[in-house]
């Protein structure tokens, strides 16, 4: 079982990098909520990959195939794996990259170790060994008509595609979509959902989310909500709910109790929510708790690390 | 120590790929010789890679660096090691590629598990990693006037430079040259000399050869001899020496012997030694003593593995 002996190695491993997987369908918000965190974290510590880079045919060569780029035979899964394992690892990888611009692929890139690495894409959760490379799991799931709106958008703007190709296209690829982009939602710890009254966010008892009862009972903040519920597999989990309509000192109440708990050096940044040269508070919120993963993982392992005078042996360590 | 780490893993696994590298400068004779193998092995058994695809930077941005191809800065070696290692232990690489018609990064390809695996080039040699992951390696070693020439006709007729811009490259390359390239030569268990008189063998003790002695004494072939000489570190070696003058009938009858020692099922291949559409007899068996390389230590792999009922546990096993 090679996710299984991944987890074992990487647990064992004091200075792994921390990484995070953001899975979603085509246009639903991935790369939006991605650049907030890579700017808040800054390239020092971070960096962020699109494992849509790891298509294996390009835009022309697809024409004559039965299949859209949703499918896992239309990407290097098993290159994938092994590219994630490594970055897993600390190790450098040289990336293959797909231009969406002209949908052709192109020479690959060096991507360094770094502390934290942050995963984006259509399948980067497909397989148990690639979610076995994962320290937080997120999923973006928007009600369908308002993905159907960004995709139109983006791609008639910015890809070259007219409108009825792009919804021509979304057809298509409804059944691919069905099959292998929407069960990865099931193995999120976190599935987000982006709407017009504002973000929706299911918290899954899989991993220790900040303590958002504490937080929301101590600063009483107005436009945001935490209810127990149930996932549809029937397990327990909290879902948080952001209003579109949030104050700024609502939000601004919220995001620094969370940034407290994270007992940071560093001022809460100020470069998160950016949608459109605005500030968007449920994106805004959102990006703090995934920042507030990715910051907590990374101490731990830090503070792990500088206590421990020798490396730890290859079996029987904690 | 990962070369050691790596020779330990690889000798503990039955079926991993044999490997052998074929290093040298610019126009050394690598293509010409891996191609005989490739076509006498076939596409089933073998793949042949060339390491010079792990370029750093393309024929433009060379242009303004201090270095050039052949110096390991100008190359991604720590991918290459990266990249052979996973060859060896029979995974799949992404490998990058270098279009040397036009001197363009391009594309990366999949290369996928082969029992054997042919990789030439400038420096795969390099590094102990490097080294670590061949079971065979082999440098190329002509006498300078003759690569010399052989690089003015290549590279005028198929690379699309002047005759005066070859001169001046090999000018400029020569420092590192001698710094990077030449001192694989050492590490080398074959050395291999093309000249105008025919080719000139060193075969190092690091490796089990054919019976040559038993070879040459049994079909008492002119054209063909077998000195004892040490090497410039003083090492006993065999010194094999080709006359580029030596009869078709010696020739067959010394590739014949050599052949029967491998006690293969399959007839003498008769694709070996091509030449510019004719057959040169010291290419040829130039070529019979790698494949015979190869072949021993894969018919060797696959006879342990097919006596072993039980994979060999991690540690302990022979």
């Amino acid at each position: 079982m090679p996710d299984k002996l991944m987890r074992i190695r990487r647990a064992d491993e004091a200075m792994r990098p921390t990484m995070i997987a953001i899975a979603g369908d085509s246009a639903a918000g991935k790369t939006t909520l991605t650049r907030g965190l890579v700017a808040a974290l800054g390239g020092e510590r971070s960096i962020s990959l699109c494992v849509d880079d790891y298509h294996r045919y390009d835009r022309m060569e697809r024409r004559s195939l039965p299949f859209t780029p949703l499918h896992p035979s239309c990407n290097h899964i098993s290159i994938m794996e092994q590219h994630l394992q490594l970055l897993a690892f600390g190790r450098p990888i040289l990336k293959p990259v797909y231009d969406h611009r002209n949908g052709e692929l192109t020479r690959p890139e060096l991507i360094e170790p770094h502390p934290l690495v942050i995963v984006e894409g259509l399948l980067p959760l497909h397989t148990r060994l690639l979610r076995a490379c994962f320290d937080v799991t997120v999923f973006l799931a928007p009600p369908e008509e308002v993905r159907r709106q960004w995709k139109i958008m983006r791609d008639t703007t910015r890809r070259g595609y007219t409108h009825d190709q792009v919804v021509a296209e979304l057809e298509r690829r409804e059944p691919e979509a069905e099959r292998f982009i929407r069960p990865q939602r099931r193995n999120a710890d976190i599935v987000v959902a982006f709407g017009r009254l504002g973000a929706s966010v299911l918290l899954r008892p899989t991993i220790r989310h900040p303590n958002l009862v504490g937080i929301l009972a101590a600063t009483g903040a107005g436009g945001v909500s935490l209810s127990l519920t149930r996932d549809p597999d029937g397990i327990p989990v909290d879902a948080l709910h952001i209003d579109r309509a949030i104050s700024a000192v609502d939000g601004d109440a919220v995001a620094g109790a969370i940034w407290e708990d994270l007992r940071s050096a560093d001022p809460l940044p100020d470069c998160l929510g950016l949608l459109d040269g605005t500030h968007d508070q449920p994106l805004r919120l959102v990006q703090l708790i995934l920042l507030y993963h990715l910051l907590s993982k990374m101490n731990l392992v830090t503070a792990t690390a500088t206590t421990r005078t020798h490396p730890p042996l290859a079996a029987g360590s904690p």
